[in-house]
């Protein structure tokens, strides 16, 4: 399931941007050496990085659609990656572990906040297949597409323009995405009816929620 | 979860018990011979016991409550049994698969109807442990009352009067109780919420019905 | 994960194509009586039904690449369906279990088989809704699509024309999604590399794909 | 399943009652100000709370019964709650994930530890539903009742005389019911009997236990 | 786990290897075609067949170690199968799920029975690959090896004389083989022990078992 | 499965065995005071542990291979052992929960590393009971097998010579056995193989194994 969160108001797409602009960025393969389908570039100012991501993991944590969505236990610092033209990131799957300066992160969850018009550049949609079905995002700024990391996708070659995003992975509370799915759909059902309901149903229908959400959430 | 569900109507009660008042029974140890905790006496006659049998079992299928708490997949033929001052069986449990002359069945739930007056008898509750909880079922004629085979339970001794009843096994389509229940009480508010709900949110509860008996649920 | 499998032979398509032109269609709430999103036409008549079914199962049977993707241990009859302009089968859920005459299935793939040009008709589309992403398929005769029956899918409004397709569920030796998903790509990989592997490397591919499927198959 | 353990000494329970006597209590829906179900009051005090919640804890890890059934990870600190006239806690479900100043616990199992005598107050009984069964719990100063959190329960109301009581919520490593039930009993019948087996039988049971163990367990 | 059970009398033995020696053999890869490591002979004749696959799948079927320790739903017809010198099974895996004229099997056990003197070859012992362990059977006659069909193994060169032997395929209502196994070792125990202990005790053991059995069984 | 790893270099067997050396033993009974099977001698001083326990347990981190087998989460201290002539460690079960002076760890793998050489002593295998089939490890200097916690083993006695060891327990990321022994396989065919394979097909191969780690293996 494919879920995209507006994260970011106009003006913290901006000091996202601004922080971006005065900072160096460095060839992608910086962190994956071997891996030629990596074709853009990241931003590499340690503190730089450090501004943005705490700016972007705040607005995050802070969006209740996301954690509802999400059930995040933990989100890696995000990335700010450009693509001018010529540039891409082929088709690859996310790794399942990565190992992060503060621990290892399980990546059950990919997400992209999209930081630029996507009237700016030509080509760079994020590109998931599904077998035979194909889906393609390129969205407004502040937006967030968040997808599981376990599907093959790939961002397209950009032919005109620059693309600004911040790429983060997510580790669930809720692992599997069939489960998690379930227990988002479910949790929207109660609070969009759970008010016009009799009071033992909706009881009920919290024990369900609280039920599944022991029967399949991993230990804190 | 336990749960009662009035089977048979008072019609049906009278015909089960005239159809054992002309019946011969034997003790109950001719299916458990090395069950000394068995006290009981089983119906034996055969065609007694194929109409009584037939009565009993398509009253439980056409029962939708029944239904809907059990998931269905086989019933065994159910067997009128009855127990005379002194007699008893002592706590025990329902083996897992059982042979029948049809087949091999999984018990997966245990059913007890009762077939007489709780007044015409002392003693002879259905007591089932807990741990430290203790639950005693002694209901009305044409009661059944439908409780997991996989838990310890006896049927304490009777010490004046007559108790009949028909008891059963059932294999379940939902052979696991915890998702059982949750799909049973999930039904529930569906049942009794639903029509009030905006559609596309009503459909939504049925995409996740859908989704978690698709799950759960044995292949047919 | 959604596969587009080419079923028929253009003969074949001709053939189930005569078999519908004179046979007689019903509503197709004749066998969902109280949904009210299912707006199309059912073929009825039984020699009709009966001919065009196994013409079409014979044709799914057959096919390598659809038992490799589905994994099948039953296959409903398959079902011609119309639509004229103005009828839309609304977002709706296949039910888990069907009820057929030979018995009960469970539904853990839909398959969509094309019967006429998409040019003959506008709109008519099967869309597929995953959260915020879209999938819409509209083959070619003869072209099948396989997916996951428990996701949220509409036939959108015919607009313009006919649209005739043959619609089925199957049940899986994999019932899981995710499991039968990547038993297909393993085997993928395993046929188009095994040949150029060290002998001993892909007997350990077959080794890896029997555990895989004794762990995650059910019992015949 | 449902376990009484006897946690307290009676001087255990009077310092916990004295440390009530001292202290200030507040609407129990500080803690859950939208759940109208509830109406008690908790122990508020800081130092009074450190106090007790230390004493109860420590009461509860140093007892081995608790332990065996419980497989405790993690234990919230317990607090000290009370019911005058009129007070109830309507039938609820505990939240499976608590928010709690050192971390985020999963509530597995729920305690009630009570600290008067049942004669001192009327109703106020812990009043457990599984489907149409239902239990109640009045236990002895001192005495604890553990039962699964993802049931329906209640406080009935107390209509006379006051009911105090500690309650903590329990994560165990052992998240399932049924499996953790099964090794306690297992434990159970290997301690007992475990001395008159055979040494190589006794060592097959522990090979068993552990196997369990270790196949269910969390990682710690 | 690997158990070694003898199934057949000596006169049985000698019923088997007077079939046999009345019997035409044919290359096995008859029924593998495209196995080049598979070198060996198997009995052709269908009487010959018929007579042999029934008196072994009756010792089978009425072996109560055998039945103890693979819980069997369904057997293949034994083969007879013979090696004479320069022949050779190399390195292969079972498939999991076998067609056979009655039907499909999942392969979760594989047996070889022996059917003549270990003196009479040089050569042809089962050898089992557990990594970097290695496990070789080489019974005696009318005993059986009953181990995993997913692991690794072969039959090495006969080196000299003949080797004759029986195969079947067995699928187990408990397919897993960790749990299969713990099944059977907690039955030895119970079985060993389960009359000296306390009949409290006992029926606990036999409540364990029997919902271990449930949890994990197969529908019949 | 069993995997033996050459760990240590024969420098570094020196460095321990130096270590040894000039170190204190205690009975073995000192860590399990109940455990009359255990007869053999650990290294005791404080500083030999450390110093003993740190070469090894960097040694072992530092090993792709074992690595690889490993998934390793948490790895005890490894700790100097030794047999003198009429000691043995009988047959027995490691425990799945050893609770360490940094916390708890589950055992899921156990580990021997063999220190002194196979010809200096007679006796002292390393005997794995798999039911009827026995496998014995008796490795070079330097050498560790790294085998399942959860099988019966023992310490053949040792009648002459002295037996030189190191044991230790890991937790795994992927504690199942079957799961970590398949991603190991896999992931050996994908080392052993990927450079020849076609992009694509190398892609889906890691996409099937990063999708496999992700549903089996554990939060970080």
């Amino acid at each position: 399931m494919y879920k995209i969160v507006p994260i970011l108001s106009g003006q913290q797409v901006d000091e996202v941007k601004a922080i971006a602009a005065g900072a160096t960025f460095v060839d992608g393969r910086i962190t994956n050496p071997h891996n030629t389908a990596k074709q853009n570039e990241q931003l590499h100012d340690a503190t730089a990085y450090q501004q943005s991501a705490q700016l972007l993991q705040t607005a995050l944590v802070g969006n209740e659609e996301f954690r509802n969505f999400v059930f995040p236990s933990l989100i890696a610092p995000p990335l700010v990656t450009r693509y001018t033209p010529g540039m891409r990131y082929g088709a690859h799957t996310d790794v399942a572990y990565l190992q992060l300066p503060g621990g290892t992160i399980r990546s059950d969850l990919s997400c992209t906040i999209f930081l630029n018009d996507p009237a700016e550049y030509d080509g760079g949609a994020l590109h998931v297949q599904l077998g035979d079905a194909h889906v393609r995002f390129k969205l407004n700024p502040g937006e967030a597409i968040v997808y599981p990391s376990d599907t093959l996708h790939e961002v397209e070659e950009v032919t005109k323009g620059e693309r600004l995003v911040a790429i983060t992975f997510i580790q669930s509370r809720v692992a599997d995405p069939f489960r998690r799915n379930l227990l988002y759909n479910l949790n929207e059902v109660a609070a969009l009816e759970g008010l016009k309901m009799a009071p033992e149903n909706f009881t009920m229908m919290q024990l369900i929620q609280n039920q599944l959400l022991r029967h399949w959430g991993e230990k804190p």
